[in-house]
Order: C-alpha cells, then structure tokens, then sequence
C-alpha cells in the first residue's frame, strides 16, 4: 500500500492493520535490543582518533612554550588550545575560556553563577530575581532544557521552523524582563538538523532584550560536524553581536565529544573578553585550571582547522551510510503514507520524526516492546512535554549500520501501526 | 649572635641591625628571583610519573570491563577508579564520586548546590537562608576561605592548636543553626602540617550540629603524601561519622594532584551512599561524565593502595631534602632568636612559620625586594586578614634545592631584619 491512510477506505486500513501487526509481532519475535536513544559516536569513530592516546607521550611534549601543562596555572586555558579553537569557531583566541571534557558544564556553570554571583550586567544575582524565564525553542537538546528547569525557571517554548527559531516570536518575548536568555544550537539543531538561515542569525544579533544580562546560550556543538557534502562556514556570533551593540550578550559553547573521545574532550565557551574576564575571576575560585595536558594532547593531535575538518570527514564517511540508512527507510516506508514529517539533515548527530499528533507516546511504546530503544517521547520538549505527541528524535549514530536498519524498520512499524490504530479507532 | 633578641642590650640590636641589614643589602644585590608561593610539586615529580602518559595506548585498553571509556556516561566515575579511592582512603567505592583534575571543584560545586539547590538534608537552599556562617581553623587554606567568601559566608576563626582545630570552641559555635560547616585539612594540614589527633578527629564526628545540613569539608589532600617516615594510616571518617549517627554530615575530599600532575590529575568525593545519591542526581543536569580515559589511566597507572604508597616514597625522596633544607635552616638561624615557631612536618607540602606578632607582613615585603616570592601575609586566614600580622607559610617544593637554600636564606635575613626593625624602633 503506498497511498496516503488518510485516503484509505476502512476497509482498507483494517487490512492494513491486520497486515503491519503481523509484520510487527514477527519483528518482535526475534527478541532484538537495539539501542537509537542517545548521540552517541559509534565504536569505529573513537577508534579513528587512537593516535591521540600517545601523541604525548614524553616529558618533553607536555610544553606549551614556557608553561607546563602537568603543573598547576592557567585557568582560561593553554594558548595553544584558544588559538585553535578560536580558528574553529571564527573568534578571537582571548575571547576563548578552555574547560574540561564536557561543554554542558561550562554551560551549567554559567547559569548556577548568573544564580549565585550573577552576570557581568546583572543588576543583581538571579536567585534574588522573582522569577527568570527562558526561551526554549522547540523540539531542543533536553539537556540544556534540563539545566533551565534544574533552576526552578520558567521555560517559555518557542516555535521551531526550518530556518531556526520563530523571531516574531522571539522579539516579542524578550521585552520582557523576566526572560533572561534563550538556548539555541545554530547548526544543525539538536533534534532538527536546521541550521539557522543568516537572517535569522542577524536578527537574534540585533535583539534588543529588556534584560541587561540576556544570554544567548550559542551551544555551536555541532560547528564542524557535517555528514554530507562540503564544510558550511558559519558566521562568528561574537562579531556579529558586538556589531549589533550587543558585545557581551552572547556566550558559545562547543567541545571536540564528537571529534575525539565524548568521554576525554576538551570544551571552550568563547565571549567577549570582558564577559571572559568577569567568568574567569568567578571560575578561579572553582578550580586551579581544567586539565591542561588534555588540552595539549588535543591541539597536538588536530593541529589547526584544515586538519581538524579532514578528520570530520573521516567520521563523515562513517556516519553517511548510517544516516542515509535511516533518511532512506523512513522516505521508502513512511513519506508515502502522510503520517509524519522530517527535516533532510546534512550534519550533525539526529534525525527529528513529526509525526501526526498524539503518535509519538505510543510509536515509542511499541519499539520498546520490540526491543528498541528510543529518546523518550516529549524528551525534546520543555518540561518533558510535548503538546503535539508528535515529535521522536532518532539518534543513528552509535548502531553499526546493519543493527540500525533492523532498528529503524521496527521505528516504521511501530509508526505505521501506531498511526493505524488511532484511525481505526 | 646565637642569643634570643629580646634578651639583647640595646647596643647588641643595634649592632645586629647593622649586620643583619648589610647581608640583606648582599643578598639583594644578586637579583635573585625565586618563588616559594605555591605547593606545586617540582619538575623532577612531574618527570617521575611520565609512564603514565602512555598505560593508555589503544583502542583496547580504554575500556573498564565492558564500559568504554572513550564514551558518553558514567557520571559517579567508573568502577576501577571508585575502587582505588576506596582503598586509598579506607572507605566504601560505592561512597566515591570520581571527578574531575581538581578536588577544588568539587569541594566548590557542593557548596554552590547548597546555595542553588540545598543539600540533602537542607530544609531550604543556602541562598534563602538570612546568614550563612562556616568555621574555618586557622592559619589555614586560602583557597577553601576564599570558596566561602566567594558565596558572602561569614568566615568564623577557631584557632589551630597542635591536634587539630580547638574543638572547644568548634563544639560550642556549631549550636549556633547559622554555622553550616567547617573547613578542615584533617592529615598534615595546609599550612602547619598538623595531623589531627585521634581524640579531635572523635569529637569532630560526635559534633552534634544544630543545622540539619551542617557539611564537613574532608579535605584529606595529602592522605597520603608523608615525606619523612613510613605511611601513617588514618581513620576513615565516613565511618565514624556514621557510627557517631551523623552519617550525612561528611564529605571527603582527595586528588591525584600531586600523586601524578596537578594540571591533569583525577579527583574524588567520597561520602554516605545517599549523599552520592542526592548529589549524582544533582550533578548529572551538569556533565555526563568527567574524563573517563583520565580515570582509567590512572587506575592502570597507579594500580592500587602498595602500588600507589610505593610511587610516593619516590616523591618522598624528592621532597624530603628541600623540606630538611628549610627546616635545618630555620633551626640553625631563627631557632635560637626566640623571634618565631614553627611545627616539624613529617608529610604535606607546606611549613608554616609564626613570627612574633606584627613581623610577617614587613618579613614578606623584604623577601619580595630581595627577589623571593612567597604566599602572601594573611593568605592563611578568612578574608585575608591575619589578626597577629603573625603566619607565613613557606612552599618549599618547586624549587630546586640549591635555589630553595637561597631562598630561604634570604627568608631568614629578612624575618631577623623585620623583627630587629621591631625591637629597636
């Protein structure tokens, strides 16, 4: 059957029922468990970067010019390590602070010392604040919703289209002064794949929020990570927003996780050089320095930018089939049927399903049953909820590609029968 | 001149004066530019453990049973890492929390959840209580006061004595709700190198605070770090704090700072299993796992407790002459002037000296126009303030030994000088 169910008769969603429950309960028969859950590199890609492992080897390399990485010091990180992240991200290497292996910390930590110290423009701490609010456009990286609302903020959703957030929207509610920052992944979003379209950019710059101390949570976590096609060069926001008077409104993030080891990365946030001196006298208190020799280990190993994209091209040809894997079985199975909607991504780590409304809960239900495990439904939503039941994010990452195949064939009928049975109900 | 100065006649000082001050001038002529300010181990230390670099080598030996190290997870650290805290430091692995290069960060990062989050037994976060007290024994670490001072706490004194903290004073201040925990260095404490005796580290777990959340700051930093002698076992803490019905009160601290390199060591917090529970929880929203492939170096590197007690015996061979120089050189030179006191430690990276009152400000001035930087006067106290402008303390273990005996010649020239200056105003 390769018409719309929306066009069936009844009877023919009845046997169209009967038909994908038989295919269904034999996929279930086989007792599979197949993990799409999480943006996880798969195996073959951390073996790829094994020569970081020993390209420190010897006291001799544990130098960055005068400063040895195995003592103490150096709080914003080793020059080296800001130089090439500074190349990666467009800036300048001073607005560079380096941390440790994960860029969420240094994105939670921002948010805990807005709480307790408050930011560079911040009349006062947000803990004093009556109430902070934040945008969270949607469907987003559960994770950087999760620190929001760990805060006890208000999360505000605002509409995700295909060139990044709604900015009607978005202009709109940042007049208020209760809304203090907004999180965004501006290439290849985190689930959607988008990468924000250059007016939108211009116009997040441009913002002219109520709050003095608004900040633009810019997570770039995936500013070099293309599966198809050519390096996309993105814009640097820091310009971008010090053009646009907003110098210290914006704070980057973005970690190698998916360039070397998640487990053993190093992470930058790149600001402004007065918002990077305000953060690094607070952070001076926490800690003496982030892991320095890491640090070097991992200039050492991706040398500069044109270095660094040949190996993202390498995880690339690793990543395709996987990705194609999936984009291909869902336009075969599932296009066809007109039960749900996807963005084509070109980078990133997901591919984000839409389904009709009130699917998604019980799509996921059944794939557990079947031995698959996904991304728990509203997962990409504030709150854990999605309005719609509507959006489920694949990560097909971290399956070899025949696991994910059998894995995504159980996704289709388990949509398939999901959207089956609410029209035969 | 071997007699005590305030046994001198008034033309003995001033002749003394004079001499004193001639070979200052000598001193200060060469140009000297030394630096005993901080406890950071030297080269050869850091030289000592460069097998480490290389114990993870393959894709093949970055997994910890069936956990791959490389990967995303695992936020409480891997199970061989908790596993040789725990024999390290005599307690439980399911009780370690294996973090980070820097014990610093998690003693700070539990303290900023007390203030955002509370602690598990808090009836309200720090940041909704009116006042916030926490009692720091002193000459202490500048860094634990500063982690206080940093969230506006009111830093409260309690005097050193050689056993550890006037538990006297402790006993009585923590009946006050407002006083929610107290820094403490229980084995060769930072400055003086005191171990706690067993009878304070008793009545320390017996304290019966009167805030529920009262924490205690663990900060067993050199657990193992004895230069002068055989391994002093010490109680585990956890343990008695348990038997003492306190079981939540304690956190414990300890690093591989100066086991391996301060810029990229291993840390741990250990404490009750639903503490680790409430904090994991917590501290999940903000990383998704330190650096495991660190974690599992180390553990390969080190071993266990033999092994890891076998690799400080060589630090201690290191450390030992550069301590003996300075302690053999106070002996000689100050000892007999009845101008300052000092503990003889046998473990730690510090020694602490303290001046007769009012001399340690102007003693540190001199050491700086002679071109010896040391920690700052009053760095050893809350706010920087030390009332008696009395303790210095001297970090004998970066600099060589030839260049710490200049070092600490020109510390004793200019101690004399200032307390000469003293006595005959």
């Amino acid at each position: 059957m390769t018409i719309p169910y929306k066009n069936m008769t009844a009877a023919q969603k009845s046997a169209e029922l009967d038909t994908v429950r038989e295919a269904f309960e034999a996929e279930k028969a086989l007792g599979l468990k197949l993990d799409m859950s999480r943006g996880k590199p798969g195996r073959e890609q951390l073996d790829l970067v094994s020569e970081m492992l020993t390209v420190i080897a010897e006291p001799s390399d544990c130098f960055d010019g005068t400063i040895d990485t195995r003592n103490y010091g150096e709080v914003r990180g080793i020059p080296a390590a800001k130089k090439l992240f500074a190349e990666l991200l467009g800036c300048k290497p001073e607005e560079c602070f380096i941390g440790g292996c994960a860029s969420l910390t240094l994105m939670y930590d921002l948010i805990a010392k807005a709480y307790t110290h408050g930011l560079l423009r911040s009349e006062k701490s947000w803990s004093k604040e009556e109430k902070i609010k934040f945008l969270c456009p949607a469907p987003g990286y559960d994770r950087h919703f999760k620190v929001s609302q760990s805060f006890g903020m208000e999360l505000i959703t605002v509409a995700m289209t295909p060139t990044g957030p709604d900015m009607d929207a978005v202009e709109e509610l940042v007049k208020d002064p209760a809304v203090k920052g907004m999180w965004c992944v501006p290439k290849f979003s985190n689930p959607d794949g988008i990468v924000y379209s250059d007016e939108t950019i211009a116009r997040i710059a441009r913002m002219k929020p109520a709050a003095p101390d608004f900040a633009l949570m810019w997570d770039n976590a995936y500013c070099i990570h293309e599966f198809e096609g050519e390096f996309i060069p993105f814009p640097d926001m820091l310009a971008l927003c010090r053009e646009a008077g907003n110098p210290d409104m914006v704070y980057e993030f973005a970690s190698t996780s998916k360039v070397t080891f998640p487990g053993a990365g190093v992470s930058v946030m790149a600001a402004s050089t007065d918002n990077i001196d305000y953060l690094a006298a607070l952070i001076g208190i926490q800690i003496i320095s982030y892991d320095k020799v890491n640090q070097l280990r991992h200039v050492r190993y991706l040398k500069d930018k044109a270095h660094t994209l040949a190996l993202m091209k390498k995880h690339a040809a690793i990543l395709r089939p996987k990705f194609r894997c999936v984009l291909d079985t869902l336009a075969r199975e599932i296009a066809p049927l007109g039960i749900a909607e996807w963005q084509k991504p070109t980078g990133g780590y997901f591919i984000s399903v839409n389904t009709l409304p009130g699917l998604a809960k019980r799509t996921l239900a059944l794939c557990k049953e079947a031995g698959v495990t996904m991304t728990p439904a509203g997962a990409t939503f504030p709150y854990g909820v999605d309005p719609n039941d509507s959006n489920i994010r694949i990560a097909p990452t971290l399956p070899p590609v025949d696991e994910l195949q059998k894995a995504i064939d159980v996704f289709c009928l388990s949509l398939r029968l999901a959207a089956l049975e609410q029209l035969t109900k």
